[in-house]
């Protein structure tokens, strides 16, 4: 166990704007010995999101800022090495908050099994499982509702979590109709994952292609993205329309705090509810979100991908793919 | 019946701003005779509403925007008299959307029969009852589901609504802190109706003012002001706070449509929920809320006031007073 070396990226400096790379500190130390309850877990994949930056401002969010010299946060699925925890055994694949580094100690504290099952590629757990899956299947039906025939539009639909509320909609009986940045991925929506129509925000006028996209009206938005989209979004809404709001991605690397929506009183005028939520409250019912997501992906209802980037010492180039958008579903760092 | 001429304000062009007197005509014109099924109400009561100022623009909110040359929109209470309608009798006190208008012929349908007790004033039915009341008691208490040692923030809070949802907030337990324009308003608040801590955002740093009276964070905001009060207050919010959008007053006028919020990100992060509603989407059980605020009433745990402009010729300039925050309590005009 000892003279094994970790290496690490820390957060260095608070970012402005897009990550840069000196904003990270790359450190080698070598890995400490465990002590009683500890579970020593080599990590095979990091998980990036766009909820990374909001971690690394010097604010408190729905967790903790991370600090200076800390080593920076993120999700990882890995193996465990060594384990003086009587719930890990040594070969057990876990998942965690385990942070940018190849090998990460822990307490046992936040640490989920993830199941014996050879058939399950472990990316499945970051791409279609895990945080996305939860997210998109609680964010959509717990705070949604969805109701067959009902008017779906997704912001960031080609991404992670958007790419699996749109077809969650359709399992419903939803028109969905996808935002998205660029024909590449529009295509997938409409061509792969059955969407009922796709929207380049980069080429169209994202209002009149609503408005032509949705003659009904809109009567859920998922929300990934603020904004412009917003606001077009917020001009067609029904009576009773519901928005969750799951990330604000167009506003997390903005120098200057943004002006929100100018037509909040659609919300008003049309009686809608817009709701924020954050996927950990969810986590006493991760259960069920993986055995319904599981059994449609089986069913071949659900499709979803992920793009890997190669080696740990990438990670800071890599996440701003999530904010130019040149990434393709979920972004992961294979360790 | 006939021979008798009704005196009218007519909408004359659509407004730019505040309302001016010539976006008004005031027209008179004999009373027609009643067809069968038809009540003629004598208007004895107007009620001034900022929802008032969106009827009047182009567009079509939750009721149709009133037409060019049309008898403008309005609350009113009145007397039947005369009736070739079985359901209404001569005599008896009625409220409906009559108009700006002395006299109003109706088929009875949107008209509502006033409880026939001359121990309450008829100013009560607008200012404690009617669709003021019902606008308190379900935008706070269907809404938002405040519980006792809860924070709640009222913005407008002198105004016929705020007013009573401050009352109605501490009879189910709350901190309440009310918003309001002048100090006279702010001492009614804490003095004399039992507010916790009053606010005047016309001379204090309101996001300051509200860290100092609200040092647990805000559970509840009932919003009737939008723009930079409820930028403030979402800097505050606690885990599941919840946003009743009942109004948006600092919008109505505007030429240009005012951004919105910069922080709606605070209702991600924590997992809040913003919701808008019009009261008439609870006509089903006004007779709920006024069982309720009656009896608080009579308890002595409600006060409300109304501010009595006499005269129908002066609607056009006293409904402004909604606007520059100079009536005290509900808005009326005595016909």
């Amino acid at each position: 166990m000892t003279n094994r070396m970790n290496r690490q990226w820390r957060l260095a400096a608070r970012p402005a704007g897009l990550f840069k790379e000196s904003d990270f500190k790359w450190t080698e130390e070598p890995v400490s010995e465990l002590k009683d309850g500890e579970v020593l877990v080599h990590n095979l994949y990091l998980s990036l999101d766009p909820t990374n930056r909001g971690w690394a401002n010097a604010v408190d969010t729905y967790l903790p800022a991370v600090k200076i010299g800390d080593v920076m946060r993120g999700g990882t699925i890995g193996v465990v090495e060594e384990s003086r925890n009587e719930k890990f055994k040594q070969g057990q694949h876990v998942s965690g908050l385990l942070g940018w580094q190849e090998y990460a100690i822990s307490s046992g504290a936040g640490l989920s099994k993830l199941p014996d099952n050879s058939a399950i590629p472990l990316t499945a757990y970051m791409g279609l499982f895990g945080h996305i899956g939860a997210t998109a299947y609680f964010g959509l039906l717990d705070i949604c509702d969805p109701k067959p025939g009902e008017t779906l539009v997704v912001s960031a639909a080609a991404g992670a979590v958007g790419s699996l509320v749109g077809q969650i909609g359709k399992i419903r009986g939803c028109r969905v109709v996808g935002i998205a940045g660029s024909p590449e991925k529009c295509r997938w929506l409409t061509d792969e994952l059955g969407f009922d129509a796709a929207i380049n925000y980069k080429t169209e006028n994202v209002l009149e292609a609503l408005k032509r996209h949705c003659p009904k009206g809109i009567d859920i938005y998922f929300e990934n993205v603020g904004g412009a989209i917003l606001e077009a979004v917020l001009n067609l809404i029904n009576f009773r329309a519901r928005i969750s709001l799951c990330g604000l991605i167009s506003q997390y690397n903005a120098a200057q705090p943004q002006p929100g929506p100018s037509n909040l009183v659609m919300i008003l005028v049309k009686s809608a509810r817009m709701e924020g939520f954050i996927v950990m409250n969810y986590a006493s019912r991760f259960d069920e979100a993986f055995a319904a997501l599981g059994r449609w992906y089986a069913e071949g209802k659900l499709k979803y991908r992920v793009d890997v980037v190669e080696g740990l010492d990438q990670a800071p180039r890599a996440v701003n793919k999530l904010f130019d958008g040149s990434h393709h579903g979920k972004l992961v760092v294979k360790i």
